[in-house]
This record gives C-alpha cells, structure tokens and sequence, in this order.
C-alpha cells in the first residue's frame, strides 16, 4: 500500500508539531510526503502532475492545522482545481475510485470543547462533514481521522504514543484487531533491524521480535483449540 | 441596521448568478458589497480596515459559490487573518459580539442530492457546520442561510422571487411574522416612489402601499377584538 501524505499549512516554519510528525518519516519508503505550499511556492498547481500522483497511491491523507474548522486556503485551492470532474470523480467513477482518504488534524483547542456544551459546541466529526462528503462524491472509503489535540503541552511519552498511532494512519490496514496492529509492528521492527547498525539495538528489536512471534503462536494454538470445541 | 455584504469567489467574472444579485443592490444605501478578490487583487488583505469594516456593520453576510462544501480559498484566508482573538472575538467578547452573521450560497447541484441517500448524502445545515462554529465561536447569531440551487436553470419569475429573499436576506429584520415582511415592503416602496419619475410606476406603487396600509389596519383592528374578547 503507497501512501500520499499532503501537507498544507499557511506558515509551516513557524509550526512545532507539523515538523516533529514529518521529521520521522525519512525512512518510510511507502509514504510520499507532499507539502503543498513548499511545492508551489508561485501558487501555481501542476494539475496534472497531481492528478498523476494521485494515481500513483492507495491512501490519501491531508494533514493540516485546524483553523477555522477548516483547511487552509491552498488546500481548498487544491481541491477546487485538482479535483476535476470526468478525471478524479464522476458518475462512471475516476481515479479516486476505490481509494482511501483520511485526515491528520493538528487542533489548538482541548477535546473536550468540541461538544454540545464545550466552547466549540460541534464535534469533530460534525466539523469535518465537508470532507466526508468529498470522499463520498470522490467514492473514497473515509478512514477515523487522526485528531491531534494541543501537541505542544503534551509530556513526552504522550508524544511517543501519538507519533506510533501516525505512522499507523499512514501505513496501516485499516484494521485495530490484534493481528493487524502485531503484523504492523512486527513489518516496522524488521525493517529497523535491516536499517540499524547499533547492535544493543539489533539485540533489542530481535528480542522484541521474538516475543510477537512467540503471542502470535500461542493466539493461533488457542485458534485451533476454540475451533475444535466449537465442531465438536 | 447596516449589512456588510463579503463577496468571494475566485473567478466572478465567469459567473452568471453573482453579477445578477450584486447589480440590483446599487440604490441599498444600508448594504456595503465588499468584493474580496476585487479588493485585494494581490492578496494582500488590510486587516485592520477589514476590522474597521466588521465594527460599522451589524449584520455580516458571506456570499460565494459553494465548491467543495467550502468557502473559496480567499475567504478562508481572510478568516485565518481578519478574526483576531482579542479583537474580533474572545472569552471578553469583542468586536463581533451580538451581531448577525449569515451565509447566501450558490450552489450548482440540485437541492434534493443533499441529504441522506441523495448524491451529496449530507444536507446544506450539515455541512456549514464550520460557519456556524465560527458564528459560535465569535458570538455572533447565526441566520438561516439564502441557498440559491442551480440558478441558471431557474424560470424568470423564480429568479424575482429569489431577488426578493436575496434583498431580504441582507435588509430584513430576521423574522418571518407577517408584520415584519409588510413593513419591509413598504420602506421598499416608500423608497421606489422616492427615486422614481415614471408617473405610471408612482400609481402602481401608491396603490400598492395604499392596499398594505389597508391591510394594517384590518390586522390591528382583529387584533384589538381579540384581546377585548381574551380579558372579557
């Protein structure tokens, strides 16, 4: 599965929480990281060249500061001129067809606002019906977006936490059962062993490898012995 | 009450519905039709005249074409700069606190798509939820939105009947009773008669505001039997 990470943010360098998240995803070969205003600094969209990339991936993800309920203007300007009638979408289907799409939001304001009663008084998922309806006319499955509350006053450990469930959205099936989530992080260890010169590190991630393996065993046995009971 | 109508859209020039509304409004002294695009043909916005502006109005109309469930690029740019904590809005209020705010959307797809099980799946209330969060948010009241669908189908009469709820829209006291929409017609036509040389056009003016001054009188009249007989 390749993903297509589109950033867009008026004002990206004076951002603390959108470099942290970008930063990690050097070495992520499936992931094509797509920050609009870097890529036209003019204001000037390639459509086709977008529509091409858009092709070219499984999952399209738009990650953005939340201001305003909303994307930032080039990310609408994006939408209005990429997104074309007959080429992305439309009654016979298009290149969106099919596809996933989710969202990232980086939101300034706690949770617990964003409910009848809190000072937002709408839901996230109210707020966002703009893009849900855009997946639905695009035919794009809409995965749970990732909300990303007041990053800047999280402790670190919070942070590490968020940062896993990032790359997840991004690479992931979507999918929260046990085998997926062990069949994800046993795919990332295996790829860091293969990238990683530290031998503590090795001996660290092999050990931890070992111990997946070793759950995943005792899960299937315990599926054979349900299956029995459960045929007898 | 003065009615700060904001226009957006990136290529009004391409537009039929919009010049049609914005050329009737050149005799509504109590509405400003502030264009963005036309303002700031480079961008660039003067955020503490477009404050200044927000101050001298009591009633703040958005008006653009609704693409991609949004507002154009440019109106979103102009809320991520103009709407100024501690200005604008705040937890001490600011300057748009208690006025109203509302949108007129022009809107390309028939009204029946929107909602559950049409091709749009979400209704227009649904998906202005960021404007009402921003209303919300800034204190503002929000007003039942003008929803023009697929303009350029309309008959001629429908389009006079929209004319109406359009001027109503941005001059009308928010409410529906008949009292309200009796006399708005007639500062309507008591204005007409002012501005106008035709003497065929006086008569049929007079003797409409004649028949509304009638109808008046008839309604106080029911009104006052009513409350003898409620206190007999």
């Amino acid at each position: 599965m390749r993903t297509l990470l589109i950033v867009s943010h008026p004002d990206i360098i004076d951002s603390y929480s959108h470099p942290f998240f970008l930063n990690s995803l050097k070495n992520f070969e499936d992931v094509t990281v797509h920050h609009l205003e870097n890529m036209y600094s003019d204001g000037i969209i390639d459509v086709k060249k977008e529509q091409d990339l858009l092709k070219g991936h499984d999952r399209i993800i738009f990650q953005f500061p939340f201001y305003w309920y909303s994307s930032p203007p080039f990310l609408k300007h994006w939408q209005d001129v990429v997104l074309e009638e007959g080429v992305t979408h439309g009654p016979r289907g298009g290149i969106l067809d099919g596809k996933e799409f989710g969202l990232i939001l980086m939101i300034g304001v706690a949770e617990s606002e964003y409910q009848a009663g809190g000072n937002e008084q709408y839901s996230i998922s109210e707020l966002t019906k703009p893009f849900q309806a855009l997946a639905n006319k695009t035919r794009m499955h809409y995965l749970p977006p990732l909300e990303i509350f007041q990053f800047a006053y999280l402790e670190d450990n919070q942070k590490m936490e968020l940062l896993i469930r990032y790359w997840q959205k991004l690479t992931m099936e979507n999918s929260k059962s046990l085998v997926t989530r062990e069949k994800w992080l046993y795919d990332k260890l295996e790829f860091s062993i293969n990238n990683n010169q530290h031998l503590n590190d090795r001996e660290t991630i092999e050990f931890a490898m070992n111990i997946l393996e070793e759950n995943q065993t005792t899960i299937n046995n315990l599926k054979i012995v349900l299956d029995q009971m459960y045929h007898r």
